[in-house]
């Protein structure tokens, strides 16, 4: 262990091991050795973080001491988001390199994280037969079965003999041995896919019957436009670990796996967290730019500064009433955000009941009415709490009546709205995890402060 | 296809012949025949959707008219939040008969979303040798390995021949054949694992030898106590489709999926996204009863209406400045507003950062830097916006100075604070994705009106 702890009763902690500071030292001294000891060393879980920790100028100097060959390997035990961060920092040339060396299904994710005059960029320094077959993945749709498919996968003629796609696989053994083959396929002269072999019954098999007696016969397959959506459907109802990926012409391109899809889904949910949190255009790691890290956040902040003006217009048009019941003003902000909570509680279940495939959007008056039937007892009880609370502070029942019941209403327009809004931007083909809580927010913003300062105004005499 | 429509000159979209309405019809009916071949024809991926369209009486007349078992075949093409949530509906001895004839992975999971005492008695009504397995399975930690692996799997003592698996493969062939078989595994006769076979090296062997001779020696392994956050970075490092786990003495007790783990991961990140959202204590979905809706959202609203109040006081304290100037009522919501979203993209950012093991707790000085440099310049380019427009408003400098200064302090406030405070939370053992969002909104808002308060106090002459 490269540790330069002292001996001690207990132990160190492993946490003390894998010190970022260390690793910045090694790297400083330019000793090759010594920084390839300390990333072998350094367990999996704990390489991000070390990385991450070291500055731009470090990870640059990482990378050119240790060789593309060994960084490539360094970027394939990390997690996706910060490689393609890592490959953003640094020269396209060098990025060119790195990517060749990566698994295929690798590369196209990453580059799917860049501009596209970025990626081609990078696309035209790589080898061109891998930049090719690169191309090919990225030129399906996000998230299709084209695009998370492996291009890695055994294919055999229907009238190849069982013992001959055994000797080929003894012969190309090592080159096989990262596929991670649990099928391969048969295929007739137009390479149109016909069947699929198990491993387990090339293993029963006789060797000198063809490989189309025991495969199994027009397989299940996927088309390679097939959406996520169709894909998480059909892994859901199938126990298959992997599927053929076929073309129009039922071609095969490529082999789809359940980890893929999985993976993908939660990246999907990943996203739609990353959206609601107000994080637009892609993850942000600390390690980027601070320039980009704080233009990305502001694009979204100013628009939504927007939407608040619109929204806080409601209490400007009606500031005589706020003139005269100067405690109004405390209860506004209190009504906003309460109603956000609400309205945001129905957007959660609203998404996640789409991603589920449970709702649709013309299902928004099923869901209208169920969120009505929530928003009435939960505005109710709100509304209850906060009008008295309201009334007991101010000795006054009407100033108690006026915040009870604007929360109240308030609260069930948010819940409805905040129940469909997703319903109504899926429906137009928005994203709605972006935009359903800004949405929302001003809607019921506008409509709360609107409420509390109508019923005021009606109630002035009693305030 | 029973659709009643008549012919027209473009076909029925796919969406008209999956009809909830003509569903329910064919279930009223009770005509068991026509709801089996209802089932038959829906695509898997409008089958939940089709069940959530039913009521609580509806659901029980399909199961009953169903039958256990092709209930559960039903229940296996579902997604799992709504098959847990349709078993809670249903008589305890029902949900157990319908369990049982699940798979084992499945079964535990169902579970884990009932109460302790829910369960408990479910499983007491199930079969006695699956509720032990069960049972088993549910004493693991929370996505521990042990509660995330399957214990259907081959495994083999290490002397016997090759040709002697290949031939319990063939003869149990339709019982190994649900098990995803990848590997088999190589055990002593103390159930130790000693190694694992390859399919395919077992197609390239000879038949009288051993498997020890081909199986690979000492593999990799997973203690079945192994947390979600280690199985990730294992999974990440290594390429592998499936992992023996084993318990403290290195007995085999089961297998672990990468497509388990990832799922596991998906589900991580949805639990993140439904938290952010106001949803705490389990996902809900609409076929839930309203009474239970409502109750688990409200548990929320009413801490979150608690802590609003604690922010407003800030307001009710300073009522003398407002009297004076009471645009500032208009300015304060848009302060509290904007303040709780740029902190919110700092939680947002430090959550991730968390779960993809990028930072740790004792990170905070970094994080807090690193957010410090985003504060600043996004609080000067929104402080600058809003000083510029509120000033033009009231045609007073003073004025859009206060509104400017007091946005841009509490911008680097709130995303000072929202970068570090899921650090704090994840280093007390707390959910940063539960809490986060309402300490970070509670202290920006009084620290926004304390801010846009106190200038305005001290500006007071010139407004």
């Amino acid at each position: 262990m490269p540790s330069e702890t002292t001996v001690t009763p207990d132990p160190p902690a492993a946490e003390d091991i894998v010190n970022p500071d260390h690793f910045s030292k090694c790297l400083a001294s330019g000793d090759e050795a010594a920084v390839r000891r300390f990333l072998d060393e350094v367990p999996g879980s704990e390489l991000g973080r070390l990385v991450s920790h070291l500055d731009s100028d470090e990870r640059h100097r990482l990378i050119s001491l240790l060789g593309i060959e060994s960084s490539a390997a360094m970027l394939d035990r990390m997690e996706l988001p910060q490689v393609a961060s890592l490959l953003g920092e640094i020269w396209p040339e060098q990025a060119a390199h790195l990517l060749d060396e990566l698994p295929s299904h690798y590369r196209a994710d990453i580059l799917t994280s860049f501009s596209e005059a970025d990626a081609e960029e990078i696309l035209d320094k790589m080898k061109p037969e891998i930049a090719e077959e690169t191309r090919k993945l990225l030129a399906y749709e996000f998230d299709s079965a084209g695009h998370l498919m492996v291009t890695e996968y055994l294919a055999y003629p229907s009238h190849t003999r069982i013992q001959q796609v055994i000797e080929d696989m003894r012969a190309h053994r090592d080159r096989y041995a990262t596929f991670d083959v649990q099928y391969a396929y048969v295929t007739n002269p137009d390479n149109q896919l016909t069947g699929v072999l198990r491993l387990r019954d090339l293993l029963l098999a006789e060797g000198d019957e063809p490989v189309e007696r025991i495969m199994i016969a027009d397989p299940k397959r996927i088309q390679s436009n097939a959406t996520l959506d169709h894909l998480r459907a059909f892994f859901d109802e199938h126990r298959y670990l992997g599927l053929p990926v076929v073309d129009e012409e039922n071609r095969l391109v490529g082999v789809l796996q359940r980890s893929s899809v999985e993976e993908a889904i939660g990246q999907e949910a990943t996203d739609a967290f990353l959206k609601v949190s107000g994080l637009v255009g892609g993850e942000e790691l600390r390690t980027m730019p601070l320039r980009l890290r704080s233009s990305r956040r502001l694009a979204w902040l100013t628009i939504n500064i927007g939407l608040n003006i619109v929204a806080a217009s409601v209490i400007a048009a009606n500031e005589h009433v706020l003139k005269e019941v100067i405690a109004l003003a405390v209860i506004l902000p209190i009504i906003s955000d309460m109603s956000g909570c609400s309205g945001n509680q129905a957007v959660g279940v609203s998404i996640r009941e789409l991603a589920l495939n449970l709702i649709r959007p013309r299902d928004f008056v099923r869901v209208f009415m169920k969120e009505a039937g929530v928003g009435l007892i939960n505005g109710t009880v709100l509304g209850l709490l906060a009008g008295i609370l309201a009334g007991l502070w101010q000795q006054n029942v009407a100033f108690g009546f006026v915040a009870g019941i604007a929360l109240m209403l308030n609260t069930l327009v948010a819940v409805c709205l905040g129940g469909i809004i997703p319903l109504i931007l899926k429906g137009l083909k928005k994203d709605p995890a972006l935009a359903s809580g800004p949405a929302l927010t001003t809607v019921t913003d506008m409509c709360g402060f609107f409420l509390a300062l109508t019923f005021a105004s009606m109630m002035l005499p009693y305030l």
